[in-house]
C-alpha cells in the first residue's frame, strides 16, 4: 500500500514536472507559439488597460484594440521603467470594428450626424513576454500570435520582431500608457 | 489634560463623520456631480476592461473610449446578471482619436496603406454607480461626467438618464461585455 502511493505521488510529481517544463525556444506543442513557445496566460483577459487604438489594416481590416498588462508590465509603464522588467507580458486584443445602427438611432437625436462604432468579434490577440536571457535574440521578448486559442505558423511569428524595430528606444513596444 | 484630550478627541472625530458623510441627491460640493453627488471612485484607472468603442459624436469630436468596471460590475457583465447589483460602478474614460504618422510609416511596409489611429488626450471620464435605492428616480443608476477632474454642470447631468433610457432592456447600460 505505501509503495503503491509512493509510486502514484511519483507519477503525479512527474506528470507536474513535465506540464510545467517550459519550452525552448523554436519549439511549439499546438497550443504555444511557433519559434517563441509563448502560451496563453491564464487570466489575461482581466490584466489591467494599457491603451487602446484603432487599426485599418492595408485599409480592409478595421480593428478596435486593446492593450492589457500584468502587473509587473503596468508598473513599469506607469513609472516610465526602460527597459521593461523580466515578466513582464503584454496582450493585445484585436477586434473587428463595426457601426452600430442602434446607437446611431438613439444618439442622433441629441447629437446629430452621430457615428458609433462598437466592438464585433474577436480577430486575434498578441502576447509579448519578457525574458531578457531567453529572448536576447530578439530584444527580451518573445511574440504570440493566437486566433481562436490556436497559435499562427511560423512565417506569421517570423514577422513580429522586425514589425516592432521601430519601436527599440521604447523597448519595442509601440503602445504608450493612457491617461 | 484628560478634559482636553477628550475634547480633541471629539473634535476630530466630528470632522471625521463630516467627511465621510454621503451627499445627498442633488448636492454637489465642487468634486462630487450634481444632481448624483458621484465622486471619482479611487483607483477607477486599474479596473478591468469590459469594452471599448469608437465614437465621432456629432460627426466632429472624435473619441477612443474604454469602459471599465470595478469587482462587482465586472463579475455581473461576465455571468450576465441582470439588473447589475448594488455597489456595481461603470467607468468610461473618452480620449480623442489622432492618426499616428509614426505608425503609418512602419506599418506600410508590411501592410500598405494602412491607417493607424492612437488616442491623443484625455476628453472626459464618466461613471454610472448603482444604488438601486438612492437613485431610484434614475432606474437605480447615479452619473457623474468629469474633465479635468471636475465635475459638469447640472444641465450636462440632466442628460446623462434620458440618453441612457433606451438601454432600458439592459438595465441602462449600453456597453457589452467584449470577449
Amino acid at each position: 500500500m505505501k509503495w503503491v502511493g509512493f509510486l502514484l505521488l511519483a507519477v503525479a510529481s512527474m506528470a507536474g514536472i513535465l506540464a510545467y517544463m517550459p519550452h525552448a525556444p523554436g519549439q511549439s506543442d499546438g497550443d504555444s507559439s511557433p519559434i517563441y513557445g509563448v502560451k496563453i496566460p491564464a487570466g489575461y483577459r482581466d490584466w489591467k488597460l494599457i491603451a487602446v487604438d484603432h487599426l485599418l489594416l492595408s485599409g480592409k481590416s478595421d480593428q478596435l484594440r486593446a492593450q492589457l498588462g500584468n502587473d509587473i508590465a503596468i508598473k513599469a509603464f506607469k513609472e516610465g521603467t526602460l527597459p521593461f522588467p523580466d515578466g513582464a507580458i503584454i496582450a493585445a486584443i484585436h477586434w473587428t470594428r463595426v457601426p452600430s445602427e442602434a446607437n446611431n438611432k438613439v444618439l442622433d437625436i441629441p447629437f446629430p450626424g452621430t457615428q458609433s462604432f462598437l466592438i464585433g468579434s474577436r480577430v486575434n490577440v498578441q502576447f509579448m513576454v519578457k525574458d531578457s536571457k531567453k529572448y536576447a535574440a530578439t530584444g527580451g521578448w518573445g511574440f504570440a500570435d493566437f486566433k481562436d486559442g490556436k497559435p499562427g505558423d511560423k512565417a506569421l511569428h517570423e514577422t513580429c520582431f522586425p514589425c516592432h524595430t521601430p519601436a527599440k528606444d521604447h523597448d519595442y513596444i509601440f503602445t504608450h500608457y493612457a491617461p
